[in-house]
């Protein structure tokens, strides 16, 4: 469950309560974050929650993600950058577990790879944030396989996620490597935006179009949901993609949850991919 | 030598017997198949030939290919598609001794990568096809680097050949890193189309009329036939690619074999890879 | 300290001795030449220097290149091409040592990566002249990852160096996994044309515009000139570029030294990278 849009929802506490609850109940227990998640606010009021029900904290596993430096009014950033220094790490770490009022991250990101990463530097830092208890693991998002192997080389403990961006409408990482790697490595594969922003299902351009038609065609045949195919897609896939859904509604998430259970035939696969990408297999 | 065009020459058994014959006596010895080649019957008529005539089988190596779905008369798929999953390698494999009225194939090639490929679950198959002797030896077609090591990864067995797209008028494999990794790994790389479906000769597009230009310069001053030329600038590569050739003219093939004995001087190979590319080396 | 203008400069032995003598004070140590530079002149002009002050040579670092065959007057080749056989790369270093007067070469690169290269061929070349005492080290120049681990798999020591252009106006290296291989297998890279040919400070290109109207606001605010900005950008990098400066004139490389001491902050290196690209980070 990604809470990237928590901020969005204007929700007190009591209703970020109910809804963990709720989710909890579902099986969900995974929840992913990021420092700058709704303008650096998000990780505070998933904190504000917990403290009204801390009991909840050990049923759950939590993610985290820094390395970005966005422009907000929480700062005096002249620019969107990236900063994947140990100092701005570790601090970065060590603000995620004041702000959600927890004693340890289950998992912390490097949200993008940063083109002046100093490997042994972060390597270290990241090392030190485990070895002190701050963090559990440590994983990256958006890394190719190149950067994935410079910080691993220099690292003590595996890189256990990365978490990228794979979508019917984004299937690259699919072909170029990216998820190849993973399933070659064994590197869990976490797939953000997996319905494209929505793409998938109201979008106007060529290929969302074509995906919502053939879509249209397997939910008949099929008897299932576009949401649901959308995530049997991914979820057909060997490198066991794990979705990050962003649904507030509890009905999205249910029927999400159920596609869990159907298995899509490699024939619909291949015709959402086709229609996807507007052509053939060679 | 190449058979995806057998159908289409309707060969008598006895008359392709005599081909066999007379490519044995040539000193060609490797068939290259897959089960989907004309229409699925190739490996029949192939299989055809060598009952009239068993003993040639002692004299062949037998290579055929599969993980192709394709949308023909024989089977019912809505969608050209691939499959790498174990029941259809394994049932492909067995379908094409059966065809072929053979024991055991001297190579099994995964025929493309599959975006689905479950690289556990396909290297047992294909470890199982070894072990139980339906298989010599195993290797893949059209694999990039990274699917090449994903799929080794999971397999007891090196991988022998990569069979990829080659020629003047395809040398991206030179530069992009797939023949680098063949020679690397000490891969045998097979190289098909090697004559570009014959637009090296009679192509009509701005390379190939460079191409044609220059071939026809070469010729006289190297006293060697375009076929030769072409070829020989594939042999002349270190990664030792072999060619398949997919005439059935006797003639074209003796040329083709003629050209394993000339060398190409690496100016004559520079200025083919500058007509074929339209510009010089940076 | 690239000399491949020296052959332009136009300088009499005894100048060419005064620059040699005022750049080692600065604390310029390494020269940067190849067989080709100045149409094939350029070694020995700077040989006809060592010639007239021998103990200079005990206080540099001399680098110089091969595999590249260039038409000019002093051969006879048909085509720009390149040669990586044993046969050439042997009597181009040997031929390099004789036109400076030196006993070793402290660096041999290949200077581009060739596709006939024959890497068992030319490890074993390269490895001969190390074992001699002809050359100190070896490495290469413009080599993609998957050529330097072909030829690295050959080789009895380890390739030290990749020479490749990187700019603020040619950053691709830094995104595409050059620098990142470099930097995880410790291979010092250095930086040719790291000005981009003089286009970052008077190119009319739209990077090049977006480039300097930055570099114009980051010289009032931190106190640097464009030339030192530039350098500054290129060193803050953590694979620790060296790069290689072609300028003659003394008060330039004076300044391009200057820049060492001076480190460029994060947001800075980060508005450059925006400008050059013409876009922010993701």
């Amino acid at each position: 469950m990604g809470l990237w849009r928590l901020a969005n929802w204007k929700y007190s506490p009591q209703q970020t309560v109910q809804l963990l609850d709720q989710l909890l109940e579902l099986g969900v227990t995974t929840f992913d974050l990021a420092d700058i998640y709704g303008d650096y606010r998000c990780e505070e009021l998933f904190g504000e929650a917990l403290k009204l029900k801390p009991e909840l904290r050990d049923k759950m596993e939590i993610v985290s993600k820094c390395g970005i430096k966005l422009v907000s009014d929480q700062n005096t950033y002249a620019l969107n950058h990236y900063d994947s220094g140990a100092a701005h790490v570790t601090a970065a770490a060590e603000s995620s577990l004041a702000k959600m009022n927890i004693e340890q991250l289950d998992l912390l990101l490097l949200h993008r790879p940063d083109p002046l990463m100093d490997a042994d530097e972060l390597a270290a830092a990241l090392d030190r944030l485990v070895n002190e208890g701050k963090v559990r693991a440590v994983g990256v998002s958006n890394f190719l396989p190149h950067q994935f192997e410079l910080l691993q080389s220099r690292l003590s403990r595996p890189l256990v996620v990365n978490q990228i961006e794979v979508s019917l409408l984004h299937s690259a990482p699919l072909f170029d490597g990216q998820l190849d790697y993973c399933q070659r490595e064994r590197v869990i594969s976490m797939a953000w935006s997996p319905f494209a922003g929505g793409d998938l299902f109201v979008g106007s351009g060529e290929a969302s179009l074509r995906v919502q038609a053939c879509m249209e065609e397997l939910a008949q045949e099929l008897d299932m949901e576009p949401q649901q195919l959308a995530l049997a897609w991914l979820l057909k896939h060997p490198a066991k993609m794990v979705p990050v859904l962003g649904s507030g509604r509890l009905a999205r998430l249910r029927s999400g949850i159920a596609a869990l259970e159907r298995e899509l035939p490699r024939e619909a696969w291949f015709r959402l991919l086709r229609a996807a990408r507007g052509r053939d297999v060679d």
